[in-house]
Protein backbone atom coordinates (compact mmCIF):
# COMPACT_ATOMS: atom_id res chain seq x y z
CA UNK A 1 0.00 0.00 0.00
CA UNK A 2 3.31 2.01 0.07
CA UNK A 3 2.25 5.56 -1.70
CA UNK A 4 -1.27 4.69 -1.62
CA UNK A 5 -3.82 7.94 -0.45
CA UNK A 6 -7.19 7.58 0.19
CA UNK A 7 -7.81 11.49 0.09
CA UNK A 8 -6.73 10.79 -3.66
CA UNK A 9 -9.45 8.58 -5.23
CA UNK A 10 -12.31 10.53 -6.56
CA UNK A 11 -13.75 7.95 -8.38
CA UNK A 12 -14.27 4.07 -7.99
CA UNK A 13 -14.67 2.01 -10.95
CA UNK A 14 -15.72 -1.45 -10.18
CA UNK A 15 -15.42 -4.20 -12.54
CA UNK A 16 -18.45 -6.55 -13.27
CA UNK A 17 -17.87 -10.42 -13.87
CA UNK A 18 -16.54 -12.14 -11.26
CA UNK A 19 -15.65 -9.04 -8.95
CA UNK A 20 -19.34 -7.98 -8.12
CA UNK A 21 -21.41 -10.68 -10.12
CA UNK A 22 -21.33 -14.36 -10.05
CA UNK A 23 -20.85 -15.08 -13.72
CA UNK A 24 -20.10 -19.17 -13.19
CA UNK A 25 -22.85 -19.76 -11.02
CA UNK A 26 -25.31 -17.77 -13.15
CA UNK A 27 -24.49 -18.83 -16.62
CA UNK A 28 -23.93 -22.24 -15.36
CA UNK A 29 -27.60 -22.23 -13.75
CA UNK A 30 -29.31 -20.95 -17.14
CA UNK A 31 -27.01 -23.23 -19.45
CA UNK A 32 -28.06 -26.60 -17.60
CA UNK A 33 -31.72 -25.16 -18.01
CA UNK A 34 -31.29 -24.74 -22.08
CA UNK A 35 -29.37 -28.24 -22.36
CA UNK A 36 -32.11 -30.28 -20.55
CA UNK A 37 -34.61 -28.56 -22.72
CA UNK A 38 -32.51 -29.75 -25.77
CA UNK A 39 -31.53 -32.95 -24.41
CA UNK A 40 -27.92 -32.63 -24.32
CA UNK A 41 -26.18 -34.49 -21.22
CA UNK A 42 -23.37 -31.13 -21.29
CA UNK A 43 -21.94 -30.53 -18.20
CA UNK A 44 -23.30 -27.28 -18.02
CA UNK A 45 -20.68 -26.14 -15.18
CA UNK A 46 -17.66 -27.64 -17.51
CA UNK A 47 -19.62 -25.58 -20.23
CA UNK A 48 -19.77 -22.49 -18.76
CA UNK A 49 -15.66 -22.65 -17.82
CA UNK A 50 -14.80 -23.64 -21.53
CA UNK A 51 -17.05 -20.43 -22.67
CA UNK A 52 -15.19 -18.14 -20.27
CA UNK A 53 -11.76 -19.98 -21.39
CA UNK A 54 -12.61 -18.33 -25.25
CA UNK A 55 -13.13 -14.73 -23.58
CA UNK A 56 -9.37 -13.67 -23.28
CA UNK A 57 -8.09 -14.90 -26.19
CA UNK A 58 -11.01 -13.54 -28.04
CA UNK A 59 -10.57 -10.26 -26.92
CA UNK A 60 -6.60 -10.27 -27.46
CA UNK A 61 -7.54 -10.35 -31.11
CA UNK A 62 -9.40 -7.39 -30.94
CA UNK A 63 -6.64 -5.45 -29.12
CA UNK A 64 -3.98 -6.96 -31.42
CA UNK A 65 -5.85 -5.52 -34.74
CA UNK A 66 -6.48 -8.87 -35.97
CA UNK A 67 -10.05 -8.12 -35.83
CA UNK A 68 -12.39 -4.85 -35.75
CA UNK A 69 -14.03 -3.94 -32.18
CA UNK A 70 -17.25 -6.00 -31.94
CA UNK A 71 -19.70 -6.12 -28.92
CA UNK A 72 -18.72 -8.93 -26.16
CA UNK A 73 -22.56 -10.51 -27.44
CA UNK A 74 -21.00 -11.14 -30.25
CA UNK A 75 -17.78 -12.64 -29.52
CA UNK A 76 -19.70 -15.03 -26.61
CA UNK A 77 -21.65 -16.03 -29.48
CA UNK A 78 -18.63 -16.69 -31.73
CA UNK A 79 -17.28 -18.54 -28.77
CA UNK A 80 -20.30 -20.42 -28.23
CA UNK A 81 -20.99 -21.61 -31.83
CA UNK A 82 -17.27 -22.85 -31.89
CA UNK A 83 -17.83 -24.31 -28.51
CA UNK A 84 -21.40 -26.33 -29.60
CA UNK A 85 -19.32 -28.06 -33.32
CA UNK A 86 -16.13 -28.98 -30.60
CA UNK A 87 -18.39 -31.21 -28.77
CA UNK A 88 -20.58 -32.16 -31.37
CA UNK A 89 -24.01 -30.91 -30.69
CA UNK A 90 -24.07 -27.91 -32.68
CA UNK A 91 -27.61 -29.40 -34.47
CA UNK A 92 -29.09 -29.64 -31.05
CA UNK A 93 -29.14 -25.35 -30.55
CA UNK A 94 -31.22 -23.49 -32.74
CA UNK A 95 -30.99 -19.68 -33.19
CA UNK A 96 -33.19 -19.09 -30.03
CA UNK A 97 -31.44 -21.43 -27.73
CA UNK A 98 -27.92 -19.92 -28.47
CA UNK A 99 -29.71 -16.56 -28.10
CA UNK A 100 -30.64 -17.65 -24.57
CA UNK A 101 -27.45 -18.75 -23.60
CA UNK A 102 -25.69 -15.65 -24.78
CA UNK A 103 -28.64 -13.37 -22.64
CA UNK A 104 -27.29 -15.53 -19.93
CA UNK A 105 -24.46 -13.46 -19.61
CA UNK A 106 -26.85 -10.70 -19.22
CA UNK A 107 -28.41 -11.72 -16.07
CA UNK A 108 -26.10 -12.97 -12.91
CA UNK A 109 -26.63 -12.67 -9.68
CA UNK A 110 -24.49 -10.21 -7.50
CA UNK A 111 -21.96 -11.99 -4.39
CA UNK A 112 -23.94 -12.05 -1.61
CA UNK A 113 -21.60 -8.77 -0.04
CA UNK A 114 -22.07 -6.50 -3.64
CA UNK A 115 -24.96 -4.57 -3.02
CA UNK A 116 -24.36 -3.26 0.61
CA UNK A 117 -20.45 -3.08 -0.22
CA UNK A 118 -21.10 -0.75 -2.89
CA UNK A 119 -23.85 1.30 -1.19
CA UNK A 120 -21.52 1.92 1.38
CA UNK A 121 -18.54 2.91 -1.28
CA UNK A 122 -21.07 5.09 -3.01
CA UNK A 123 -21.88 7.50 0.15
CA UNK A 124 -18.05 8.44 -0.13
CA UNK A 125 -17.16 8.08 -4.05
CA UNK A 126 -18.74 8.31 -7.40
CA UNK A 127 -18.98 4.78 -8.40
CA UNK A 128 -19.15 3.82 -11.85
CA UNK A 129 -19.07 -0.37 -13.07
CA UNK A 130 -16.33 -0.47 -15.77
CA UNK A 131 -16.46 -3.76 -17.36
CA UNK A 132 -15.78 -5.46 -20.90
CA UNK A 133 -19.64 -5.65 -21.53
CA UNK A 134 -21.40 -3.62 -23.93
CA UNK A 135 -22.62 -0.61 -22.61
CA UNK A 136 -26.75 -2.03 -22.98
CA UNK A 137 -25.29 -5.49 -21.25
CA UNK A 138 -23.54 -3.89 -18.48
CA UNK A 139 -27.07 -1.33 -18.28
CA UNK A 140 -29.27 -4.69 -17.62
CA UNK A 141 -27.05 -6.14 -15.81
CA UNK A 142 -26.74 -3.67 -12.98
CA UNK A 143 -30.10 -2.85 -13.02
CA UNK A 144 -31.16 -6.09 -12.92
CA UNK A 145 -28.84 -7.46 -9.81
CA UNK A 146 -29.90 -4.17 -8.77
CA UNK A 147 -25.86 -2.60 -8.27
CA UNK A 148 -25.95 1.01 -6.56
CA UNK A 149 -23.30 2.27 -8.91
CA UNK A 150 -23.71 6.04 -10.35
CA UNK A 151 -22.94 5.96 -13.95
CA UNK A 152 -21.94 2.99 -15.80
CA UNK A 153 -18.89 2.95 -18.18
CA UNK A 154 -18.57 0.58 -20.65
CA UNK A 155 -15.36 -0.43 -22.34
CA UNK A 156 -17.55 0.16 -25.56
CA UNK A 157 -17.16 3.83 -24.84
CA UNK A 158 -13.55 3.74 -25.44
CA UNK A 159 -13.97 1.04 -28.65
CA UNK A 160 -11.13 -1.18 -27.25
CA UNK A 161 -11.24 -4.03 -24.31
CA UNK A 162 -9.88 -3.78 -20.73
CA UNK A 163 -6.35 -4.01 -20.46
CA UNK A 164 -5.98 -1.41 -23.22
CA UNK A 165 -4.77 1.60 -21.47
CA UNK A 166 -7.91 4.01 -23.19
CA UNK A 167 -10.50 1.98 -21.78
CA UNK A 168 -9.45 2.83 -17.66
CA UNK A 169 -8.30 6.51 -19.67
CA UNK A 170 -11.71 6.83 -21.68
CA UNK A 171 -13.10 6.43 -18.10
CA UNK A 172 -11.32 9.36 -15.94
CA UNK A 173 -11.58 11.73 -18.82
CA UNK A 174 -15.55 11.08 -18.82
CA UNK A 175 -15.52 11.71 -15.12
CA UNK A 176 -13.14 14.19 -15.39
CA UNK A 177 -10.99 13.43 -13.01
CA UNK A 178 -6.78 12.20 -13.10
CA UNK A 179 -5.88 8.43 -13.91
CA UNK A 180 -4.45 8.57 -10.45
CA UNK A 181 -7.78 9.86 -8.74
CA UNK A 182 -9.46 6.59 -9.99
CA UNK A 183 -9.19 3.41 -8.15
CA UNK A 184 -10.14 -0.05 -10.31
CA UNK A 185 -11.64 -2.58 -8.15
CA UNK A 186 -11.03 -5.93 -9.89
CA UNK A 187 -10.44 -9.77 -8.75
CA UNK A 188 -8.33 -10.44 -11.95
CA UNK A 189 -4.71 -9.40 -12.07
CA UNK A 190 -4.52 -8.64 -15.99
CA UNK A 191 -7.29 -6.19 -15.05
CA UNK A 192 -5.22 -4.39 -12.27
CA UNK A 193 -2.19 -4.63 -13.83
CA UNK A 194 -4.01 -2.97 -16.92
CA UNK A 195 -4.98 -0.36 -14.88
CA UNK A 196 -1.74 0.18 -13.07
CA UNK A 197 -0.48 0.59 -16.31
CA UNK A 198 -3.09 3.26 -17.05
CA UNK A 199 -2.01 5.20 -14.07
CA UNK A 200 -4.72 4.12 -11.95
CA UNK A 201 -5.18 2.94 -8.06
CA UNK A 202 -5.80 -0.54 -7.75
CA UNK A 203 -7.84 -2.48 -5.08
CA UNK A 204 -7.91 -6.69 -5.71
CA UNK A 205 -11.18 -8.08 -4.30
CA UNK A 206 -10.38 -11.90 -3.94
CA UNK A 207 -13.21 -13.77 -5.51
CA UNK A 208 -11.65 -17.76 -4.75
CA UNK A 209 -14.72 -19.09 -6.63
CA UNK A 210 -15.43 -17.05 -9.39
CA UNK A 211 -14.86 -19.90 -12.02
CA UNK A 212 -16.29 -22.51 -9.90
CA UNK A 213 -15.15 -25.85 -8.01
CA UNK A 214 -12.98 -27.02 -10.94
CA UNK A 215 -10.48 -23.93 -11.60
CA UNK A 216 -8.49 -21.51 -9.50
CA UNK A 217 -8.75 -18.05 -8.82
CA UNK A 218 -6.35 -15.08 -9.05
CA UNK A 219 -5.06 -14.97 -5.01
CA UNK A 220 -4.11 -11.83 -3.30
CA UNK A 221 -0.09 -12.83 -2.95
CA UNK A 222 0.10 -13.10 -6.28
CA UNK A 223 -1.34 -9.88 -7.24
CA UNK A 224 0.34 -6.11 -7.16
CA UNK A 225 -1.99 -3.87 -6.16
CA UNK A 226 -2.61 -0.58 -3.59
CA UNK A 227 -5.67 -2.36 -1.82
CA UNK A 228 -6.60 -5.99 -1.09
CA UNK A 229 -9.66 -7.23 0.46
CA UNK A 230 -11.67 -10.34 1.10
CA UNK A 231 -15.28 -8.22 -0.17
CA UNK A 232 -16.73 -5.06 -0.89
CA UNK A 233 -17.47 -4.85 2.57
CA UNK A 234 -13.81 -5.34 3.39
CA UNK A 235 -12.89 -2.62 1.06
CA UNK A 236 -15.40 0.03 2.27
CA UNK A 237 -13.66 -0.72 5.84
CA UNK A 238 -10.31 -0.02 4.06
CA UNK A 239 -11.45 3.00 2.75
CA UNK A 240 -13.60 4.15 5.70
CA UNK A 241 -16.90 4.41 4.66
CA UNK B 1 -51.62 10.19 -28.67
CA UNK B 2 -52.54 8.71 -31.75
CA UNK B 3 -50.33 5.73 -32.81
CA UNK B 4 -48.84 5.64 -29.80
CA UNK B 5 -48.33 2.21 -28.05
CA UNK B 6 -47.34 2.28 -24.38
CA UNK B 7 -46.02 -1.82 -24.88
CA UNK B 8 -43.51 -0.38 -27.35
CA UNK B 9 -41.04 1.69 -25.28
CA UNK B 10 -38.21 0.27 -23.12
CA UNK B 11 -36.25 2.79 -22.83
CA UNK B 12 -37.30 6.06 -20.98
CA UNK B 13 -34.83 9.49 -21.83
CA UNK B 14 -34.99 11.85 -19.58
CA UNK B 15 -33.89 15.29 -19.98
CA UNK B 16 -32.34 16.63 -16.91
CA UNK B 17 -31.93 20.67 -16.54
CA UNK B 18 -35.44 22.28 -16.33
CA UNK B 19 -37.49 19.14 -16.58
CA UNK B 20 -35.76 16.94 -13.82
CA UNK B 21 -34.47 19.65 -12.06
CA UNK B 22 -34.81 23.49 -11.20
CA UNK B 23 -31.82 25.31 -12.80
CA UNK B 24 -33.72 28.74 -12.30
CA UNK B 25 -34.15 28.03 -8.57
CA UNK B 26 -30.50 27.04 -7.92
CA UNK B 27 -28.42 28.48 -10.25
CA UNK B 28 -29.84 32.39 -8.67
CA UNK B 29 -29.41 31.02 -5.50
CA UNK B 30 -25.85 30.27 -5.68
CA UNK B 31 -25.26 33.27 -8.09
CA UNK B 32 -26.87 35.32 -4.85
CA UNK B 33 -24.45 34.15 -2.56
CA UNK B 34 -21.57 34.85 -5.10
CA UNK B 35 -22.82 38.22 -5.93
CA UNK B 36 -23.22 39.08 -2.28
CA UNK B 37 -19.97 38.11 -1.51
CA UNK B 38 -18.24 40.01 -4.69
CA UNK B 39 -20.37 43.28 -3.21
CA UNK B 40 -21.81 43.39 -6.38
CA UNK B 41 -25.62 44.50 -6.56
CA UNK B 42 -26.92 42.32 -9.61
CA UNK B 43 -30.33 40.71 -9.54
CA UNK B 44 -29.21 37.07 -9.35
CA UNK B 45 -32.63 35.62 -10.93
CA UNK B 46 -32.30 38.26 -13.96
CA UNK B 47 -28.59 37.51 -14.26
CA UNK B 48 -29.81 33.35 -14.26
CA UNK B 49 -32.08 34.38 -17.13
CA UNK B 50 -29.71 36.06 -19.60
CA UNK B 51 -26.71 33.78 -18.74
CA UNK B 52 -29.26 30.68 -19.63
CA UNK B 53 -30.70 33.13 -22.82
CA UNK B 54 -26.93 32.68 -23.88
CA UNK B 55 -26.88 28.74 -24.11
CA UNK B 56 -29.02 28.13 -27.04
CA UNK B 57 -27.28 30.16 -29.36
CA UNK B 58 -24.01 29.10 -28.00
CA UNK B 59 -25.10 25.48 -28.81
CA UNK B 60 -26.51 26.29 -31.87
CA UNK B 61 -22.89 27.53 -33.13
CA UNK B 62 -21.57 24.24 -32.37
CA UNK B 63 -24.39 22.35 -34.61
CA UNK B 64 -23.82 24.92 -37.24
CA UNK B 65 -20.12 23.00 -37.33
CA UNK B 66 -18.98 27.65 -36.64
CA UNK B 67 -16.86 25.88 -33.67
CA UNK B 68 -15.60 22.53 -32.70
CA UNK B 69 -17.61 20.32 -30.13
CA UNK B 70 -16.81 22.02 -26.41
CA UNK B 71 -18.06 21.27 -22.96
CA UNK B 72 -20.92 22.46 -21.49
CA UNK B 73 -19.12 24.27 -18.80
CA UNK B 74 -16.69 25.90 -21.68
CA UNK B 75 -19.93 27.56 -23.07
CA UNK B 76 -20.87 28.76 -19.65
CA UNK B 77 -17.64 29.83 -18.55
CA UNK B 78 -17.60 31.79 -22.07
CA UNK B 79 -20.85 33.34 -21.86
CA UNK B 80 -20.76 34.19 -17.71
CA UNK B 81 -17.68 35.96 -18.88
CA UNK B 82 -19.07 38.02 -21.82
CA UNK B 83 -22.14 38.87 -19.52
CA UNK B 84 -19.81 40.07 -16.39
CA UNK B 85 -18.11 42.56 -18.84
CA UNK B 86 -21.61 43.32 -20.06
CA UNK B 87 -22.56 44.31 -16.75
CA UNK B 88 -19.56 46.50 -16.34
CA UNK B 89 -18.38 44.30 -13.13
CA UNK B 90 -15.98 42.22 -14.69
CA UNK B 91 -13.12 43.28 -12.21
CA UNK B 92 -15.14 42.13 -8.98
CA UNK B 93 -14.80 38.67 -10.41
CA UNK B 94 -11.69 36.49 -9.90
CA UNK B 95 -10.78 33.10 -11.46
CA UNK B 96 -12.34 31.16 -7.76
CA UNK B 97 -15.48 33.58 -8.30
CA UNK B 98 -16.55 32.37 -11.86
CA UNK B 99 -15.31 29.05 -11.53
CA UNK B 100 -17.58 28.66 -8.36
CA UNK B 101 -20.34 29.92 -10.87
CA UNK B 102 -20.18 27.60 -13.87
CA UNK B 103 -19.86 24.91 -11.03
CA UNK B 104 -23.35 25.94 -9.85
CA UNK B 105 -25.27 24.25 -12.96
CA UNK B 106 -23.57 20.87 -10.89
CA UNK B 107 -25.53 20.81 -7.78
CA UNK B 108 -29.11 22.01 -8.58
CA UNK B 109 -32.43 20.88 -6.61
CA UNK B 110 -34.56 17.92 -7.85
CA UNK B 111 -38.42 19.55 -8.43
CA UNK B 112 -40.52 17.56 -5.90
CA UNK B 113 -41.93 15.03 -8.00
CA UNK B 114 -39.10 13.95 -9.88
CA UNK B 115 -37.31 11.33 -7.59
CA UNK B 116 -40.73 9.49 -6.55
CA UNK B 117 -41.72 9.76 -10.36
CA UNK B 118 -39.17 8.57 -11.77
CA UNK B 119 -38.49 5.29 -8.94
CA UNK B 120 -42.31 4.52 -10.37
CA UNK B 121 -40.78 4.74 -14.08
CA UNK B 122 -37.40 2.54 -13.22
CA UNK B 123 -40.06 0.01 -12.30
CA UNK B 124 -41.53 -0.53 -15.32
CA UNK B 125 -38.54 0.90 -17.93
CA UNK B 126 -34.84 1.29 -18.20
CA UNK B 127 -34.49 4.85 -17.03
CA UNK B 128 -31.77 7.14 -18.89
CA UNK B 129 -30.39 10.69 -18.09
CA UNK B 130 -29.92 12.32 -21.39
CA UNK B 131 -29.23 15.82 -21.51
CA UNK B 132 -26.66 18.46 -23.42
CA UNK B 133 -24.41 18.46 -19.93
CA UNK B 134 -21.07 16.73 -19.79
CA UNK B 135 -20.97 13.01 -18.90
CA UNK B 136 -18.84 14.44 -15.57
CA UNK B 137 -21.30 17.30 -15.06
CA UNK B 138 -24.57 14.85 -14.76
CA UNK B 139 -23.14 12.26 -12.93
CA UNK B 140 -22.18 14.62 -10.37
CA UNK B 141 -25.95 16.35 -10.49
CA UNK B 142 -27.64 13.07 -10.41
CA UNK B 143 -25.93 11.95 -7.31
CA UNK B 144 -26.28 15.29 -5.57
CA UNK B 145 -29.94 15.43 -6.61
CA UNK B 146 -30.31 11.59 -5.82
CA UNK B 147 -32.13 10.82 -8.84
CA UNK B 148 -32.82 7.14 -9.70
CA UNK B 149 -31.96 6.21 -13.33
CA UNK B 150 -30.39 3.45 -14.81
CA UNK B 151 -27.45 5.11 -16.73
CA UNK B 152 -25.88 8.27 -17.52
CA UNK B 153 -26.33 9.45 -21.68
CA UNK B 154 -24.97 12.61 -22.18
CA UNK B 155 -24.42 14.33 -25.48
CA UNK B 156 -21.36 14.13 -24.90
CA UNK B 157 -21.16 10.39 -26.05
CA UNK B 158 -22.15 11.66 -29.35
CA UNK B 159 -19.75 14.85 -29.66
CA UNK B 160 -22.74 16.83 -30.61
CA UNK B 161 -25.84 18.50 -28.39
CA UNK B 162 -29.60 17.94 -28.74
CA UNK B 163 -31.55 18.73 -30.76
CA UNK B 164 -29.30 16.76 -33.41
CA UNK B 165 -30.55 13.47 -34.55
CA UNK B 166 -27.18 11.90 -33.42
CA UNK B 167 -27.48 12.45 -29.59
CA UNK B 168 -31.27 10.09 -29.56
CA UNK B 169 -29.62 8.31 -31.91
CA UNK B 170 -26.80 7.36 -30.19
CA UNK B 171 -28.56 6.99 -26.83
CA UNK B 172 -30.69 4.55 -28.62
CA UNK B 173 -27.93 2.48 -30.27
CA UNK B 174 -25.75 2.38 -26.74
CA UNK B 175 -28.82 0.53 -25.15
CA UNK B 176 -29.70 -1.21 -27.83
CA UNK B 177 -33.30 -0.45 -28.58
CA UNK B 178 -34.58 0.95 -31.94
CA UNK B 179 -35.28 4.67 -31.79
CA UNK B 180 -39.04 4.20 -31.43
CA UNK B 181 -38.65 2.01 -28.39
CA UNK B 182 -37.09 5.24 -26.84
CA UNK B 183 -39.62 8.06 -25.22
CA UNK B 184 -37.61 11.04 -24.71
CA UNK B 185 -39.68 13.01 -21.75
CA UNK B 186 -38.71 16.78 -21.65
CA UNK B 187 -40.26 20.30 -20.73
CA UNK B 188 -38.84 21.96 -23.92
CA UNK B 189 -40.50 21.82 -27.26
CA UNK B 190 -37.22 21.92 -29.50
CA UNK B 191 -35.99 18.84 -27.53
CA UNK B 192 -39.18 16.74 -28.22
CA UNK B 193 -39.07 17.79 -31.76
CA UNK B 194 -35.56 16.48 -32.19
CA UNK B 195 -36.33 13.44 -30.33
CA UNK B 196 -39.61 12.95 -32.92
CA UNK B 197 -37.84 13.46 -35.81
CA UNK B 198 -34.96 11.18 -34.62
CA UNK B 199 -37.61 8.73 -34.69
CA UNK B 200 -38.60 8.96 -31.04
CA UNK B 201 -41.71 8.78 -28.93
CA UNK B 202 -42.12 11.89 -26.81
CA UNK B 203 -43.84 13.03 -23.32
CA UNK B 204 -43.86 16.45 -22.75
CA UNK B 205 -43.96 17.87 -18.85
CA UNK B 206 -45.36 20.94 -18.00
CA UNK B 207 -42.24 23.06 -15.72
CA UNK B 208 -44.57 26.55 -16.08
CA UNK B 209 -42.03 27.95 -13.10
CA UNK B 210 -39.03 26.38 -14.94
CA UNK B 211 -37.24 29.88 -15.92
CA UNK B 212 -38.55 31.89 -12.56
CA UNK B 213 -41.18 34.57 -11.74
CA UNK B 214 -40.19 37.03 -15.10
CA UNK B 215 -40.36 34.42 -17.91
CA UNK B 216 -42.58 31.82 -19.30
CA UNK B 217 -41.91 28.27 -19.76
CA UNK B 218 -42.96 25.94 -23.02
CA UNK B 219 -46.81 24.86 -22.26
CA UNK B 220 -48.35 21.56 -23.45
CA UNK B 221 -50.55 23.14 -25.91
CA UNK B 222 -48.02 24.45 -28.00
CA UNK B 223 -46.19 21.20 -28.21
CA UNK B 224 -46.22 18.22 -29.93
CA UNK B 225 -45.98 15.34 -28.03
CA UNK B 226 -47.06 11.52 -27.70
CA UNK B 227 -48.12 12.26 -24.28
CA UNK B 228 -48.44 15.34 -21.79
CA UNK B 229 -48.05 15.27 -18.19
CA UNK B 230 -48.21 17.80 -15.47
CA UNK B 231 -45.20 16.08 -13.38
CA UNK B 232 -43.11 12.68 -13.20
CA UNK B 233 -45.79 11.27 -11.39
CA UNK B 234 -48.40 12.14 -13.68
CA UNK B 235 -46.21 10.20 -16.11
CA UNK B 236 -45.86 6.96 -14.57
CA UNK B 237 -49.80 7.47 -14.27
CA UNK B 238 -50.54 7.40 -17.87
CA UNK B 239 -47.73 4.63 -18.57
CA UNK B 240 -49.43 2.45 -15.64
CA UNK B 241 -46.25 1.99 -13.41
Amino acid sequence: MSGFERAAVRVIAVDIFGTTVDWYGGVAAQAGEVFREAGVGLDAGVFTNEWRDMYLPAMQRVRDGEREWAYLDTLHRESLDSLLDEHGVAGAFDEAARARLVRAWHTLPAWPDAVAGLARLRRCYTVAALSNGGFALLTRLVKAAELPVDCILSAELARAYKPAAQVYRTAARLLDVEPGQMLMVACHRWDLDGARAAGLRTAFVERPREKGPRHSADRAEDTVSDLAAADFGALADLLDC
